[in-house]
């Protein structure tokens, strides 16, 4: 399915992430590759090229190819420790605070706030396609409610999807929701009562502590390391703890986190599933970022780990294939009974037509095309953007580099003020999301995240350097 | 705007529904009444045909036209008088138990129980083809979130449509939501907090119970008359006593309500608006009957008696346009801030593609002649239900005249359990929604709600039959 050149390359950028391959040395040359690997010149050269996009090698004229790799000069912020507390949570001045300032705001302002991809990088026409025959050709996708749990042929085509990474999950216990939102919300409503505690990453994507808030759930932020994400050893010492047995969900984004970019590794997936079984915590897996990884394969879903149903698995297609969609969905396990009885209540069904169209898309070979020209343009781009931070920056801003995804946290010297920051930039027609946002305490002050999913553009970049110039004068 | 014929054939329809033109009496003659409205021949004979097309009357050759009213030999139930207690909802079980029925039931069960108009009476046609159009020539409608808000020009429209009944809402208080249930939960949401209780009619429609019930709130059953609605002489005794405090809320469908039918008058709308601004009780209006009345004029929404946004007004367009579209809206006054909040929180944005097909579709002439006919086969449909359960019901059944819309309250002769006549009908193929499933108190076990959406083809028409075998041999 993933062709060989791609393979290879694949294979090489991970040599090169890990380390294996220095920084600046020396690649093999075509020949040497095509021998060493067994295939066709066309596909050394397609490996090499294919590097090159992602900016991993550079070419020298009359030298061969050389691995580069500005990431691995980058320091990045420490592993988060956040008091072991659980806390009432009060996000929604703030963003009701951005949400006005994003209304006011010049209408040309370079969105580097909200997370999504660039509308360039989406098969939109194809979608547009699908969209406009079913519209034409099938009058119940209007005129009926639809299912409760939703498309057929979409849950057939997510279970098949998940199979492919060895992870089980039944058609029954699928439900399409109005995007991942809903149905993370679904989830914690299922397993929560008001007054209950939920153990979250630390930064932790705002909208979580949106949903904590209007739920109105205490938040227990963990421990995370910038790159392997929450630390299940962490977790289990305030589970253990006595006010632990409040703790009655842990809400994550396991693999190329929101707004970190961190990816657990699989033994502390598998060991996290293994400690909320055993404490009885449910587990609540945000997927959405799940396939837009820079390696061969996507990372393992916690779900992989469960052989039981416990774990409640969301997602969307939101950030892979179309955001005006607002089609997510929810693994629900064995709280399916609970989640279908919530889902029915909050929104009876959801809009059927852009279901049965993502499905017909979905169905074809485009999605993987598509998804490997997206992976790789997210990755570019983001390391484009740390380029120019790394220029434009103050001294001693620390970038995390992300495993997937197309988010960049980055954190500024002490004393930085990110929400200071926000109010100055907006005037300059730019925007972020400072880093306040992702913490149920006010923490990360210091810190902000940069949206990488649209081309660097001379204007984007620009942004970005405009930004560097604002920090630098704080 | 509305053809002279209808204006007559509404005025006439008026006079015998209040019964200034008993049953039986003959109507003046097309001439006559040509004369005595200053109208032309071929209007008066539009007049009358429309009459007859409604049932309201009947050509009897050589002799005219003749007031007919089945309706008027019905008896009904009495105003139901729940106690006056804050109770805690548990319906979801209930009605987890009439899903799994649906899914088992035989795939060609005649749907009597969900409320939804036939297809064939709704624009289908015309929103396909403006959702195929738009699909293909506007590509952001797929690959961006919209805003919260939803469609200008969708909000611009019903901001238009409400002022047509001298009731102004703002633009800037307007949200487009997933359907009326989003909308509505987002409203209790809003200014419930858990272990509130909330002013509810008796019976009420379930998806209120299960709201409540998803939110942690206690439901508080007021008298309701079958005609007339909720009783605000019965809310303002609950109000004022000790336990009344915790009522926080009182949510209602004042306007041909599901399931009675019932259409609070002007001077209760009025003073229930009143009252609850004294009593600091927040208001939420479910208008998702709203338009579908079988008079000439739609009857005012509670929110124009409310100078101040305090009531928070809730509609859809499930019940008149497009049950699949899943596009409702809520102008939540003086809550605006919290509810846009809240929607960003549940569901970011709603899907923007079929909010603009509805924009499309409605602001050409079309929907006003579709309500038209939809609100003439509705009447019909209801009449003709009625009559075939008065011909095959038990004796001492009671029907509730709703006052618009496609649902009737049918009330069995005492003793009737409509819970396991239920059971005994789906193995027959027919389905409809048990009386207990519209109170928090498992009340109302002798009476069942039966969906007249449908055109009474001779299948509908045996199915209400079979029904009413059913319940003669209970």
């Amino acid at each position: 399915m993933i062709p060989a050149y791609q393979r290879i390359a694949d294979d090489i950028a991970g040599l090169i992430h890990s380390g294996r391959i220095a920084a600046g040395s020396r690649l093999p040359s075509v020949r040497e590759l095509a021998a060493q690997r067994n295939v066709s010149i066309a596909t050394a050269v397609g490996a090499l090229r294919a590097l090159e996009f992602r900016e991993l090698v550079e070419a020298r004229p009359r030298s061969g190819y050389f691995a580069r790799l500005p990431r691995l000069t980058t320091p990045e912020p420490p592993i988060s420790r956040p008091p072991a507390r659980m806390r009432s949570v009060k996000v929604s001045d703030i963003i009701a605070q951005m949400f006005s300032a994003a209304s006011t705001r010049a209408p040309d302002a370079v969105p580097l706030g909200a997370a999504f991809p660039d509308p360039e990088l989406l098969p939109t026409q194809s979608l547009q396609r699908a969209t406009a025959r079913l519209a034409r050709t099938t009058p119940r996708l209007i005129s009926g409610y639809g299912t409760l749990e939703g498309s057929l042929r979409l849950r057939r085509w997510i279970v098949a999807r998940y199979l492919r990474s060895s992870t089980a999950i039944d058609v029954s216990e699928l439900l399409i929701t109005n995007g991942g939102m809903e149905a993370l919300q679904l989830a914690l409503h299922a397993v929560c009562a008001p007054g209950d505690a939920v153990a979250v990453e630390s930064p932790c994507y705002f909208g979580f502590l949106q949903l904590l808030e209007t739920l109105n759930l205490k938040a227990c932020e963990i421990p995370t390391h910038p790159r392997s994400g929450l630390s299940v050893e962490a977790l289990e010492r305030v589970l253990t703890s006595p006010t632990g047995r409040t703790i009655k969900a842990c809400l994550l984004c396991p693999t190329h986190s929101n707004p970190l970019g961190a990816t657990m590794p699989d033994a502390d997936k598998a060991a996290l599933v293994e400690l909320c079984r055993r404490r009885n915590v449910a587990l609540i897996e945000d997927d959405l970022y799940g396939e837009l990884q820079y390696t061969e394969r996507r990372p393992l879903p916690l779900r992989h780990f469960d052989p039981h149903g416990e774990v409640m698995l969301v997602s969307a297609f939101s950030k892979t294939l179309a955001p005006g969609a607002r089609v997510g969905f929810i693994a629900a396990g064995k709280h399916t009974e609970r989640v279908r009885a919530l889902k029915f209540a909050a929104s009876v069904s959801t809009a059927p037509l852009m279901q049965e169209a993502l499905a017909d898309v979905l169905d074809g070979s485009l999605y993987d095309r598509h998804l490997r020209r997206l992976r790789a343009a997210c990755e570019q781009q983001v390391q484009q953007a740390m380029r120019c931070i790394l220029e434009s920056f103050p001294d001693g801003t620390r970038i995390v580099q992300p495993s997937g995804g197309f988010l960049l946290w980055v954190q500024l010297p002490e004393g930085a003020d990110t929400l200071d920051l926000y109010r100055r930039a907006a005037t300059e027609g730019v925007e972020f999301a400072p880093g306040p946002l992702f913490s149920s305490r006010g923490a990360f002050g210091d810190s902000l995240r940069l949206n990488c999913g649209h081309r660097i553009t001379p204007r984007i970049e620009g942004a970005f350097r405009r930004l560097g110039k604002l920090a630098r004068t704080a």
